[in-house]
């Protein structure tokens, strides 16, 4: 008879789990027959003992088994899924799901909110008003075949052992574990029924996972996990050292957003979007389609519009504005030379942007701007950060934050490449 | 301000908590703003990583100070704790309690009850036909001051963090864990108010300390702990190899503590009986006691009976006995030359001696006889073991348990010592 306290007791002394353990004790958590004090337990002695491969491949399958798998097959056309391990300022989510869909792929993209220091990509919808997030499956079929880009918020259905798993981890200290994380990924995605998933995988001081050699491990887990339920999964490393293009915060973002798809916007978020389009196109058979030329002509803006507009949001109202702005100087000329992803995420969700826990709500309006980044000249007295926030008191934390944590210096750094590596 | 996630964090990355971060977060924990969840995971990465002396011994001050402290100043005698970490057939609180007070020693036995393969103290003691373990602070008080000896259940007032931790162990697999083992038992013994304490360190198949080593690094890590407090604490490291005795069950073991009580009994519960004992007067200052004459001359079983009727304990009432018992049976000629006291400890719980979950009932006749020990002769067809229990169903499981557990040599094997060391 397998109990949890000999679950918990084999990890926690350096054994390997059983594929029957694994099944047991992700069914037992599903049900609630293992509490939440005894999977906190053993996540931690699997954070801190590891999982070997044949570990994690049964742990990812039991979470899928936990919940429904959707069903892409009356869709019509190949359904990739992408998915990004958090960084700040990642909006590109928003233009690359519409962007892919203009060469007729169907891109479900089934996201979660923020928690933290990295945004959430509902919370960033949400703020184009009217916009609505919650959808039946057989909603999202019919908009992956009418539209091709569906972006809403994920099913309880999908997964439910990740979805508890996932809450106890954030309380638990149990988040940065590899195969915690690759696991929880890819059972969520896998679930959703694409036919091939790309990854995002950030490496930095904004990401979850700090250095490249972690990051690829993360990567190298994940794509294998996809392949072994027979999904062409393929990822990109790309650096999260600095925020990702010039906004951090909910409309904030999608403005930006927007100005991608109008073919213009930050080129980092354009090199990035482009680089993972060509990815999702690639593993949708269509390595020959050119997405920059439908960033240029209005073609992926055309495709947003409709999405929004299919999601009940207004693409033509003004987005939610902070009721308060302040601006941070530099005090001396120069060059900014640092700006650390991580510092500009926590500025951001303290002035309002994020949340300390579930449920609480976001201020649309919330987060910074950044006025001038890595390698742009500055002269003394200059702005180079914008607040924005609806609770001003908060400002001086988002201050304090900051301080510290951008560099003036003498000569024009220069910013190192987007994408680090690629794995397919 | 202090999180738990950040607390665990700490731990996990193997860093030194610090005494805010100690108090704190026992502090949290007692009164629920710190969540089980968090709290097992705490204790897994103090299981995986260790804790420094100085962390131990804030917890085990935070864990004293989550409570009230007996004040035993108007017993007007010396108060002498004493406390084994348990072992199979551990009946010796039972005449020991009774044998020191004959000396004008007050002892203080605030015992718990048993769960796994140790039998409790009070499950033990509620076999005695009227016996109430239940006494406020001023019944102990008064019956120390009177009678000198009081076994008695753990107020919930005492180290409330402890006992909401000790449960949560149990189910978490983090019971074996020296930090925690021995801030456990210290606080709770520290916050019982005594003078001295008298550790009994198990070592062996059942204990919870399996080798030599780690059973002294505990019975040190304690003895620094009751110092640090101010209390005059020593231990003995004693054998738990064999079971003690040839009983393990509650019933069973009352009776042959009373065999020990009335100058008989077996050599080694007679053996450990007399050495603790001596350690508990000499930390009274009686170091010219004898307590061996104590037990012989029927002072010791004065003092029991006088216990067991303060405490509404008929006496002379007839023990309750099992509805069922079954012998097991030497297969060959020889002697007996081991016996796992682990697969005693689980075959008596199965028979119906223990519990599986806290608050569920125990039998009262229910265990094992043990009717030839390690050393003695056998023949073939000779009983070895007489099974008790009110579930003749658990027979077999019992068996099942016992089986290539016990052996039967050629030669007369000789037992060891039963005090393997001593620290004061």
């Amino acid at each position: 008879m397998i109990t949890a306290v000999d679950v918990i007791r084999t990890k926690r002394d350096g054994g390997e789990l059983s594929t029957a353990q694994i099944d047991w004790v992700i069914d037992a958590y599903t049900k609630g027959a293992v509490a939440d004090e005894q999977m906190s337990a053993l996540a931690m002695a699997i954070f801190l003992n590891g999982a070997k491969p044949r570990e994690i491949a049964d742990w990812t399958a039991a979470m899928i088994r936990s919940g429904i798998t959707l069903d892409l097959s009356s869709v019509g056309k190949p359904c990739v899924d992408k998915h990004s391990t958090g960084g700040v300022g990642d909006k590109i989510t928003l233009p690359l799901a519409p962007l892919v869909a203009v060469f007729d792929v169907a891109v479900p993209q089934l996201s979660g909110r923020g928690l933290g220091h990295t945004g959430g990509t509902l919370d960033k919808l949400e703020s184009i008003p009217g916009f609505d997030v919650d959808m039946t499956e057989a909603a999202v079929v019919q908009q992956l075949r009418e539209n091709g880009a569906v972006i809403c918020a994920a099913t309880g259905d999908l997964a439910p052992a990740d979805k508890k798993l996932y809450a106890l981890r954030d309380t638990t200290s149990t988040v940065e574990s590899i195969p915690l994380i690759a696991s929880s990924i890819m059972s969520k995605k896998i679930a959703e029924g694409a036919d091939a998933i790309v990854l995002d995988v950030k490496v930095g001081s904004g990401a979850f996972m700090k250095d490249f050699a972690q990051a690829k491990e993360l990567a190298e887990t994940m794509v294998r996990l996809g392949r072994d339920h027979d999904v062409d999964t393929r990822a990109l490393l790309t650096d999260m050292s600095i925020p990702l293009g010039r906004t951090a915060g909910n409309a904030l973002e999608v403005r930006e957003s927007v100005e991608v798809l109008a073919g213009g916007g930050p080129a980092d978020v354009v090199e990035l979007t482009v680089a993972l389009a060509r990815e999702m196109l690639a593993a949708a058979g269509k390595s020959d389609a050119d997405p920059a030329a439908a960033l240029r002509d209005g073609r992926a803006m055309d495709k947003w519009r409709k999405m929004i507009t299919a999601q009940g949001g207004d693409v033509d109202a003004p987005l939610p504005v902070a009721k308060h702005t302040e601006e941070v100087v530099a005090e001396a000329d120069g060059y900014v030379s640092e700006m650390d992803a991580y510092a500009v995420g926590v500025a951001a969700w303290r002035l309002g942007a994020g949340r300390e826990r579930q449920g609480q709500p976001v201020q649309f309006g919330a987060g910074i701007e950044i006025l001038k980044t890595v390698g742009e000249q500055v002269k003394a007295g200059e702005p180079v950060y914008r607040l924005h926030t609806d609770t001003p008191e908060r400002i001086d934390a988002a201050k304090e934050t900051l301080k510290d944590q951008w560099k003036i210096g003498a000569e024009p750094a220069k910013r190192g490449p987007i994408v680090l590596d690629r794995l397919a």
